[in-house]
């Protein structure tokens, strides 16, 4: 198998060439790969350049700390670019920071910048071009190195080697400076992720009796009145130190600060501009710095650095990092060849850093009302991008951490939900905090998944309340509107009040489906068929004249004109347009069809969609519009689930073209290989899901839609101890069809999955071929679940 | 005896005129006064007019709540005169809020304004020269009815009758709407006493479920990172509401705040400009609003509310309101002719406001490191004006609140030394959070004025370590110069930044020496030995050439030239100048003396200061410098103890002429009666034991320097039950001097009383004659303590 693993991987080296060489120095990829072959398959860099907003830096699986370095200060106009605080692109490093979103498009964070300094401290970070005008320090791509839990680099400015690796809750960062200049460190508490003036509400540093720091900061970002904590301790003693606020103070300004007469520049400093610098002398071996962040208190802080990091072992923490992810990586196993086995186990690292964890030791966590709170028997966790997530990320979730990232997740949007000032569960929260951004109300349908999937580990009957009072919340998202017209209005209240309109109503129609799905389990039909209703509402924005999803005015009528291709600021639609918002009908698409007129119109839209001829500056506007194949938008998750809506029309050939299409061009193992943010897994859920040949379309439905395997074979170990396989035979770049699908050695003769079929475990095998099978599960009851006479 | 009363007042009546019409409304005043006449004597005007900055609202005994109008925004420029939120000169009122001041110099609070509006919102406060251009109203002196525990005034723009009492975390508003105009309350989070613009860092209001208004504020103020939370119900059902922000925002802020699209503006928002309003519609009865604060999180305010205030019952509020001022007030009862049992009566009030609670019904509470901590088995107490109250009034609470405002208060005070980022105690602290405001460690004469008084609660050696550990804390104050060099050096430093070098020394000096006593007592000689060193530091500053203590150079060289009258900036002398500070030494006056050169010296000193001719304006631009008698400043703390020096000299006749020259000038029972700030009750408390004829020069020395009584007879109700009656036979405007003391019967041959003689209960009577006794307590011996040879 070996050999003939070679022999596929040459043909495949001419698509992949860049790849030669990594091949040479990695002859034995194969299926009998060790649990540490999937942790040497990552590639942290992956997406770290062009839009992908990943990050390099150190952390260990869901870490409430993701430690990594910063390039660049983040302000209103680099806002979405700096979105995970390092560019690969970028020639200078600002610091190491503890808290980093992975591919989010919006930004925050990069709490607690801390920068090794070897020589004269400057305390502002200078100019790019200008080196030594600053802080900041060159470096070099050739000095990193990046694997999950570990990252390294040398800052040529200081001939400093940095390297970090991290617990749950403790970044550590171990510094290598030249022994002959003088060691410092810098604390700048106004550095940060999206950065602007005023952001920074207040901040503290304290240097304890002990020689602990501690500190926090509230922020207004994209979170308002953010508080983090953190408590730092050093692995050598401080020869001096000093605190400064940089904030320029009102002239009148006749408050707490007495210059000359308070001790407040000696152990302590709160304001708005301050930086601390602490001195080491001259250092013959490693200066180890261990800081704990807290959503809570420094007193929280500090118990989560004696917990988890009671030293100054960096090695040892390291050590322990790498085996997390070891055993994180082991749940799916993937034979592939290199190029494709690097993205897939990179996806699955970067499917394994959110939902994170937001919880002290103690399970004091700060929820949506910014109190805080207790977590009675579960972790609370948090950074939730439901409207990403809720697609392939959290069905991941399901299927491999069933109990932490699922039960956990749902017991914490139920608390969230209950703490909210607005009775709602989360929209896009983190640390806690919700931010309202997006549109939907996905908690909903990531509960309701969970549930149908037989999850347990909360109250059922109390989950489904906080769904139904979320969903009928009127002044979210013109809901009320929504409940009162059955469509969100294009021409609601204020100018471009309601430019999102169409997009709305479309996702809330499924995300109602969701719960009515819940509620019918649950017996209780009075939701069921409420929100089953509601479920149809898709219809009021759908235009079989013109056969698209369409803008609509509040007296009924249509907004005119009409552009399909329309997308942006009041254009109805959310980071998107109608090709793309036309056919998420995960609930019905049985329905769109009729609607459209037949199984040929809806491959015939599909099909003028992916092959339209548009300009690739069109959308350079438009936030996240980004990985264009036509109209067809692989970097949004709008477009997520397009490619297998062939299946619903019976053309299930058509959804592996197009997979093939979409891998082949969407997804390198390069910094700049993700064409869109990888949204907190999202974009990589899809990959590993895609990969193993089923993709959940409807989550809540129980089922996943078959494409076609990228894998030679898959194997998920389930929590249950059951494997669950997918083979694929005669897979190559010439055999990308199905030719034919077995299910524990019984032939598979429709285009889905069933949920139940793989938690029981099992061998999923498909016989791939050269040519379309155009006779496999193109019956209508052959196709995914909506498409039944049982829907 | 009351006719007799009635005989010498007529003849009062003469130098306090005004007050005859209120003699003729209350005839029967006289030893037999019931409880409630305590109670009645007391006028909460007193003060808020002039430099008093008192406030006339509503508050129990040491309330964490004292609930007032404010009648102006308080901002840079005004931030001296509106310390308090209410001026009596005032046309106007802004609204009520939960916490002020009583006395203070510099200003903060005004927590949580609340305006009841009759009629159309205005959402600003508008001018006071434009009716109804804003929401403030005017109103009338002669609808407004103060009394401990209760306020009423009439809003004439509104029609609205407002009525305020509170509980000691509750304060409850009752406010009567004219039936036929829509009612509303405004809850303006932008107001404040010292106020500008930044000074809310972060703000929320959130309308909960249940109808409970919760939220916090933020601020650097006077205190910085402050936060303080709220909650509030309403007796009648709100009808509608809104929140608004009016902080302008950045033109590129892309934050949180998406408009239109979010459910912010309905049941909770977070800001810097925050302004809610209520809607309640027309109402036939009045509207009750009770509102909880709290220094830890909004569930503790719910918490406090629901604790104190279950109901609505304003009546009851304000009953046990009235009983618990009675009970207080009950502890020294005063017989004397009626504008001095008012001043008395009222005096006491204002003793017994600070220092105040700050703690919530669990016993948690913010300390001074800004992070929640719990009181175990005391009250967390604060607002410590301790360069004010060291002086007199905490010796009073040390007599009469032994246990929460003296072993609580010390409790209080070690439990923020630990929580110190500083490891400091208290200097001017409030709700926990430090200011740093003046100068001095005088938690330090508290603790120990307490411990050598036999009060306990506390452990004595961690208590003295705490001592200790502020004392010898280098970067505060100068203290590194001063233990290095034995002084503050005026020209250390930065310009200007040495400039209250003088008042350091010599206040240091003295808590030194307190030190010392108490570790003497505590068997702690080598500390006892080091700080009795210390305690002669004054003698450092000291230039017997000249007669005064003057600003010495860090080289040894005195300053030139010197003015002994040279106040304000860089005269190195805090709020006054040599005059006042060259006698504060409570510790060894007679060192003094003997330096100065003998009794005659120090008596032509006093009278050279009590005859100085100065122009009133000279100060006019020096904080707090007024009530002037000569160079006596009455109306600040370094001259508190200054007309008691003639009993060092031998010359206690002096001591008497000097106390009713002071007191017939200082203090009148009228809103501009006080001629200096109360500082939280030290004005106060000087008219206490000044009235009842003995004063606390030197805490911790366990004596009082005896004066001359200004009542017919002061019974104090001491904790054990035990009496101490002062009588004064005789008095009279025409008898102001001592002729002979007696204690239990037995002449008192001696200037001054110790502590046990009063704690032990008894009597001790004057008599009072009308030329001065020149033989009485003039020999050494006889003096205070320090001229004895056993000190």
């Amino acid at each position: 198998m070996v050999n003939g693993a070679f022999a596929r991987m040459s043909v495949r080296s001419v698509c992949v060439g860049f790849l030669t060489i990594a091949l040479v120095a990695l002859p034995a990829w194969g299926r009998a790969a060790a649990q540490s072959a999937g942790y040497d398959s990552v590639d942290p860099f992956i997406g770290t350049g062009a839009d992908g907003h990943t990050f390099p830096g150190a952390t260990v699986p869901f870490g409430m700390v993701q430690l990594s370095p910063d390039t660049q200060i983040n302000n209103f106009k680099h806002s979405y670019k700096w979105a995970a605080g390092y560019r690969y692109e970028d020639s200078t490093i600002l610091g190491f920071s503890e808290t980093h979103f992975s591919g989010a498009g919006h930004s925050d964070l990069g709490d607690f910048l801390i920068q090794p300094i070897a020589g004269e401290v400057r305390l502002e970070p200078g100019d790019v071009d200008k080196p030594l005008s600053g802080y900041r320090s060159r470096f070099s791509h050739a000095t990193e190195k990046a694997a999950p839990g570990y990252y390294a680099v040398t800052l040529a400015d200081y001939d400093v080697r940095a390297e970090l690796t991290a617990t749950a809750r403790v970044g550590v960062h171990r510094y290598t400076f030249p022994s002959d200049r003088e060691a410092h460190l810098l604390l700048d508490m106004r550095s940060s992720i999206y950065n602007y003036a005023g952001k920074v509400l207040w901040s503290r540093v304290r240097v304890r009796q002990d020689g602990t720091v501690t500190g926090m900061r509230e922020t207004r970002g994209w979170a308002p009145g953010r508080q983090l904590y953190f408590a730092m301790r050093f692995s050598r003693p401080v020869t001096g130190h000093s605190l400064v606020d940089r904030e320029p103070l009102p002239v009148e300004y006749k408050g707490f600060k007495t210059p000359g007469d308070t001790p407040e520049n000696t152990q302590a400093m709160e304001g708005r501009g301050l930086v601390a610098t602490f001195d080491f002398g001259k250092l013959n071996a490693p200066l180890v710095v261990k800081v704990a962040i807290s959503p809570v208190s420094e007193d929280g802080a500090i118990a989560n650095l004696d917990a988890e990091v009671p030293g100054f072992d960096f090695d040892a923490v390291h050590a322990s990092a790498r085996a997390a992810w070891e055993k994180a990586l082991s749940v799916v196993s993937f034979d592939a060849e290199p190029a494709m086995r690097k993205n897939l186990y990179t996806a699955m690292y970067h499917a394994l850093l959110a939902p994170s964890l937001s919880m002290d030791v103690d399970g004091s966590y700060r929820g949506p009302d910014n109190q805080v709170h207790r977590a009675q028997g579960f972790q609370f966790v948090s950074s939730l991008s439901l409207w990403d997530t809720y697609r392939a990320e959290q069905p991941l979730m399901t299927l491999i951490e069933p109990e932490s990232r699922t039960s956990d997740l749902v017991r914490s949007m139920l608390a969230s939900q209950q703490e909210s000032p607005f009775g709602m569960l989360p929209v896009w929260q983190f640390q806690g905090i919700e931010t309202w951004c997006m549109i939907g109300y996905h908690a909903v349908p990531e509960i309701a998944d969970a549930y149908m999937k037989g999850i347990g580990g909360f109250d059922a009957n109390k989950a489904l309340d906080a769904m139904v009072a979320t969903a009928d919340y009127a002044p979210y998202g013109h809901l009320g509107e929504y409940m009162k017209l059955g469509y969100v209005p294009v021409d609601g209240g204020a100018a471009n009040s309601h430019q999102e309109a169409v997009s709305q109503t479309i996702e809330y129609a499924f995300d109602d489906w969701t719960i009515a799905q819940m509620a019918r389990k649950l017996g209780r039909n009075d939701v069921a068929e409420r929100f089953e209703k509601r479920s149809e509402n898709w219809k009021n924005v759908f235009d079989p004249k013109v056969g698209f999803v369409r803008p609509r005015l509040a007296d009924g009528s249509w907004r005119e004109p009409f552009d399909p291709a329309r997308a942006g600021a009041d254009s109805g639609f959310t980071e998107g347009n109608a090709w793309q918002y036309s056919w998420y009908e995960p609930q019905d698409e049985a329905g769109m069809i009729k609607l459209l007129g037949g199984d040929q119109k809806l491959v015939a839209k599909l099909d003028a969609m992916f092959d339209a001829k548009v300009d690739p500056k069109q959308y350079a506007d438009v936030e996240d519009m980004a990985g264009l194949i036509g109209q067809y938008v692989h970097g949004n998750e709008p477009s997520h689930h397009l490619a297998y809506l062939y299946d619903y029309a019976g053309e299930p050939w058509r959804t592996q073209e197009r997979l093939g299409q979409i891998v082949e061009s969407q997804y390198r193992p390069a910094p700049n290989g993700l064409v869109g943010n990888d949204d907190l897994g999202q974009m990589s859920a899809w990959m590993i899901f895609t990969g193993m040949g089923f993709y959940p379309v409807a989550p809540a439905s129980n089922e996943y839609v078959i494409g076609r395997p990228f894998v030679e074979r898959a194997t998920m170990h389930l929590p249950s101890g059951k494997k669950f396989e997918v083979v694929a035979d005669g897979l190559s770049k010439s055999h990308p069809y199905v030719e034919s699908v077995s299910l524990n050695g019984k032939p598979l003769t429709r285009s889905f999955l069933r949920q139940d079929e793989i938690v029981a475990g099992g061998e999923l095998r498909f016989v791939m071929g050269g040519a379309p099978n155009r006779t496999w599960a193109t019956s209508v009851a052959a196709r995914p679940f909506s498409m039944s006479e049982a829907h």
